[in-house]
C-alpha cells in the first residue's frame, strides 16, 4: 500500500515539475553541507573536496565522530570537519543555515528530520536513499521555496534510474513500443578476490542482506502481476547472463512495480527488477530460510548459553543422526553437497558459543556473517548492473541489453562507495552551476539530470556497453 | 519479548497475590454489566439470567446493537438492554458506574478502555480475552483497590488453564515430580454434521483460523528449546490418539511456553500447547501456505477484476498446464491426490470473480471459507480438550491423560460459545458469593477459582475422563 502512493505521489509531483530555473540564486550556491563522514562518503567527500580547489567552493562534513569527519577532510584549504549530533534540533539548525546545499548520508530514517530544516532554512537537500511517503510529502513546500530536494541519487537506487531512463527515452524518441524491461543489479566480490564458497562478501549493509526478499516478490509477466513468497523467493531465482562477465543467478525484488509510472512505462506487460548473485548463492540462502534463520521477528532463548550446533539442532526435530546428518536429510540434499558445504563452511555445525544475548535469528545469522563474509584489505568488489529491454519497432522486434561493471580498488575503495558517492557529488556539481531546473521532491529520472550525470560518470568507468539483436 | 515479559508479570503478581476478601462489600454486589451481546455471549447471558432470576441480581446487556442486546435479554423482569458505543468514553462510564461487575465481551483490544474506567470507578472486570502487557500493568491499581480483574475465563484460554492447574496441583500434591506437559484443544466440526472434505467448519473467530500460526512455534523438549517457522508448522504435525473418540493431527501453538512460569512449571523439560485438526487437513492448509494464500501483508493488484482461477495463476510460474496441474506439479502431489481435492472444493479453480476490491491474499480466503465452511443451521460442533502429563512418583513413571469432549447443540448454540460462557458466568457467580479472595489482575490458576468453577461446569456436561498408565 505504501509503496503504491509512492508511486502515485512521485508521478503526480513529476506531471507538476516547476519549469523555473534557480539562476538567480546560483551565484552564492558554493557552500556545501555533507551529512555523514562513514564509509559510504570517502567517495562523495573526494570528488567534491576536487571541486571545491577547482571552483572555490566551501565544503563542510559533519559527523557524530569527528575524528572520523576530519581523516576524510584532511588538511584541505576549503574545508572543515565539525561534529554533529543531527538529534539536537538546535546544532543541526544553525549548522544547515550555514550552507547553501544539504548533502545527508545518514540512516535513511533521518533524512525526513534534516529534510524540515531544510525547508525552514531554504537549502537544498540530495540524498541516495529511498524517498519516503513523508519526505514526498515535502514536495509542494519544496517547490513552492524553489527548492531542490533530490533523493535516490546514490547507485541502486540512482545510477539504475538514470541509465534505465536514458535508454527508455531513446527508445522512445526512435518510435520504439517497449514491451519487456528487466532490470538487474548486484552488488559482487570481483572473481581475484572471490575466496569462499558462497562466492560472496559483504560490501554493503549486512542487515539488508540478511533480510532480503522478506515480504511477497511481485512483477509483470505477459501483463499479469506474479506473486513470489518468500519462502520459495531464493527457489525461483533465474540465470542471467552477463555479456563478458559470466552467468548469474537473479531473485525478484519486492517492488518491481515500484517505477512503472515513474519511468512512463504504464502500459508494458513485462516488468522485472531483481538481484544478483554469484552461481550456487540462492540454494545455500534458501537453506537458511528453510531452516528458519533469516527471521527477526523473535528472540532464541538464552542465546548468548548455546552453541552454533545447538542452535541448530533447536529447528530440527530429535531423532538419530547428528545434526548435521538431521541438516541436510530435512533439506533434501546429501550430507556432502554444494548448500551443505556452504552451512558448514558458515560454522553453523560448530560448538562454538553464539556469546549475543536476546537475538533474532536474524542477528545471530548477521553477526556470524560479518566474520564470515568481511572484506579483506585487498579485496576488490564488483558491481554488475544490467539492464534489458524488448520492444518492437516498424514491424520488427528487438532485444536491447545495456551491461556495466565495475570493480573496486579495495576494501575502502569499494567500487559500491565511488558509485554511491560519485552521482551525489556530480549532482551538486551541476546544481552549483545551475544546470538544475527542476525543484520539488524528485528521484533522477530526467534528461537534465541523467545526460549530465552519466557522462561525467564515464570518466570514471561506468560505462554501459549495449548488445542489440532481433528477435523472433 | 511481549510474550515473555507477560509471563513474567503475570508471574510477579500472581506471588504478590493479595489475601484480602471482599466480604465488606458483597451485599451490593448483585448489579452486573455484560458489554457485547453476540455470538460469544449468548450461553454467558443465559446463564447469567437464570441466576438473575433464582438471587435477585440485576442485569444490564449493552452492545452497539440495541436489538441484538433486547433479543438476548427477551422480557427477563431483572434484566434490561442498553445501546453502547464503547469508544464514547462518557457513555461507557456512565453505565459502568451504574454497576458491581463488569464482563467484557469486547474485542481484546477495547477491554483496555473498559480497564481504566473500572479501576476508576472501582469496579470488578472478567473478560475471556488473553491478558495483555497493558491489562498486567494495571494489576497493582486493581489491587490496592481490592479489585478482580479476571481475564482469560473462557475456554482456551480459560478451562484450558483450571483443567490443567487441578492436575498439576493434584499430581504435586502426592509428590509426583511431572517431565512433561502436554495440552491439546481444538474447536472442530461433530462427526455427525462433518460433509466437507476438509472436516472442517468455522465455529469461531474465521480470521484467526486464516492466520493461525504465523511467526515461530516455540516448544520444549528434553529441556531445549525448539523452534518451527511457520513454513512448515504445518508439515510438522503429529498424531493424538484422543480416546474414544478418534486419532487427530496437532500442530504446534506458537506460544507454548507461555504459562509455564504461571502453572508452576518452571524447570519442565517438555511442554507443548498444540491445536487438533481433523485427520489431512494439515497437509491442505500447508498448501495454501506455500502457494501464499495466508499472507495478510500486501493487497493482490485488482483483485475485485480477477477470478480464483487467475489469482491462483499469479503465483505459479507460467508453463505448460493448467493452472490446476501446475499447482498440483508445484505442491509435489498428483492432480487427483486428497489435497488437491480439497483445494478445487474451496473453488480456487473457478473461472470466478474474486469481487473484493484491495484485499489481502488472507481476505481473500478467509471471504471465501467464510462461504464454504459456514455452519449450517443443524450443525453441531465439537470442543476436544485433552492434557497429557507424564511425571516420576516413587520410582516409577506415569502417563496422565485427560480429556474432555463436548458437543454443541447446533448452529447458534455451540458447544463453543458454551464452553466460553459458562466459565464467565460461573466465575460472575462465585464473585457474587463473595467466593473470590484473589484482588488484582489473574488468570485462573488458583484453586478457589478452578475448583468451584470445574465442578459447575461438570453439570454442562464437562468431564474430563482420565487414564493413568504407567510407563517404560
Amino acid at each position: 500500500m505504501e509503496i503504491l502512493y509512492q508511486i502515485k505521489e512521485g508521478c503526480k509531483y513529476r506531471d507538476k515539475l516547476s519549469k523555473k530555473t534557480l539562476r538567480s540564486t546560483i551565484y552564492t550556491m558554493n557552500n556545501i553541507l555533507i551529512i555523514g563522514a562513514g564509509r559510504s562518503a570517502t567517495a562523495l567527500i573526494k570528488y567534491i573536496l576536487e571541486q571545491a580547489t577547482k571552483n572555490n567552493w566551501f565544503i563542510t562534513v559533519a559527523d557524530a565522530n569527528p575524528e572520523l569527519a576530519k581523516s576524510k577532510v584532511g588538511d584541505h584549504p576549503q574545508a572543515r570537519a565539525i561534529w554533529l549530533d543531527v538529534s539536537k534540533p538546535n546544532d543541526r539548525k544553525d549548522i544547515i543555515s550555514r550552507v547553501d546545499i544539504v548533502v545527508s548520508l545518514l540512516p535513511a530514517h533521518m533524512h525526513l528530520l534534516v529534510a524540515r530544516d531544510c525547508i525552514k532554512l531554504k537549502k537544498h537537500l540530495v540524498t541516495a536513499s529511498y524517498v519516503s511517503r513523508e519526505m514526498y510529502r515535502l514536495g509542494d513546500e519544496a517547490r513552492d521555496a524553489s527548492l531542490i530536494f533530490m533523493g535516490e541519487m546514490g547507485l541502486d537506487p540512482g545510477i539504475d534510474h538514470m541509465s534505465a531512463m536514458q535508454k527508455i527515452d531513446e527508445i522512445k524518441a526512435k518510435g520504439g513500443n517497449i514491451t519487456a524491461f528487466r532490470s538487474y543489479a548486484g552488488g559482487l566480490i570481483a572473481p581475484e578476490s572471490d575466496d569462499n564458497p558462497w562466492h560472496y562478501k559483504f560490501t554493503w549493509n549486512p542487515r539488508n542482506v540478511v533480510l532480503a526478499g522478506q515480504g511477497t516478490a511481485q512483477y509483470l509477466e505477459n501483463g499479469k502481476h506474479k506473486y513470489i513468497p518468500y519462502a520459495r523467493l531464493f527457489k525461483k531465482y533465474h540465470l542471467v547472463d552477463v555479456p563478458a562477465v559470466g552467468v548469474y543467478e537473479a531473485y525478484a525484488n519486492r517492488d518491481s512495480l515500484l517505477y512503472r509510472s515513474v519511468y512512463g512505462l504504464d502500459g508494458i506487460p513485462n516488468i522485472l527488477r531483481a538481484t544478483l548473485r554469484h552461481q550456487g548463492f540462492c540454494a545455500a540462502w534458501n537453506a537458511l530460510i528453510k531452516i528458519g534463520l533469516t527471521d527477526g521477528s523473535y528472540p532464541i532463548h538464552d542465546c548468548d548459553k548455546l552453541t552454533y550446533h545447538e542452535w541448530m539442532d533447536a529447528y530440527m526435530e530429535s531423532g538419530n543422526g547428528s545434526v548435521k546428518e538431521r541438516v541436510a536429510n530435512f533439506l533434501n540434499v546429501s550430507s556432502d553437497s554444494d548448500v551443505m558445504e556452504k552451512l558448514e563452511w558458515l560454522g553453523l555445525f560448530r560448538k562454538k558459543k553464539i556469546k549475543i544475548k536476546q537475538a533474532t535469528p536474524a542477528l545471530i545469522l548477521e553477526n556470524l556473517l560479518l566474520d564470515k563474509w568481511q572484506l579483506s584489505p585487498e579485496d576488490k568488489d564488483m558491481i554488475i548492473m544490467q539492464h534489458e529491454f524488448e520492444y518492437e519497432l516498424k514491424d520488427k522486434k528487438y532485444q536491447l541489453t545495456s551491461s556495466m561493471t565495475l570493480k573496486g580498488e579495495n576494501a575502502v575503495d569499494t567500487g559500491m562507495a565511488k558509485l554511491v558517492g560519485l552521482p551525489l557529488g556530480i549532482f551538486v556539481k551541476l546544481m552549483v552551476e545551475g544546470k538544475i531546473s527542476t525543484t520539488g521532491v524528485n528521484i533522477p529520472v530526467m534528461r537534465e539530470v541523467y545526460e549530465p550525470v552519466l557522462k561525467e560518470l564515464e570518466e570514471y568507468g561506468v560505462v554501459f556497453k549495449e548488445y542489440l539483436k532481433e528477435i523472433e
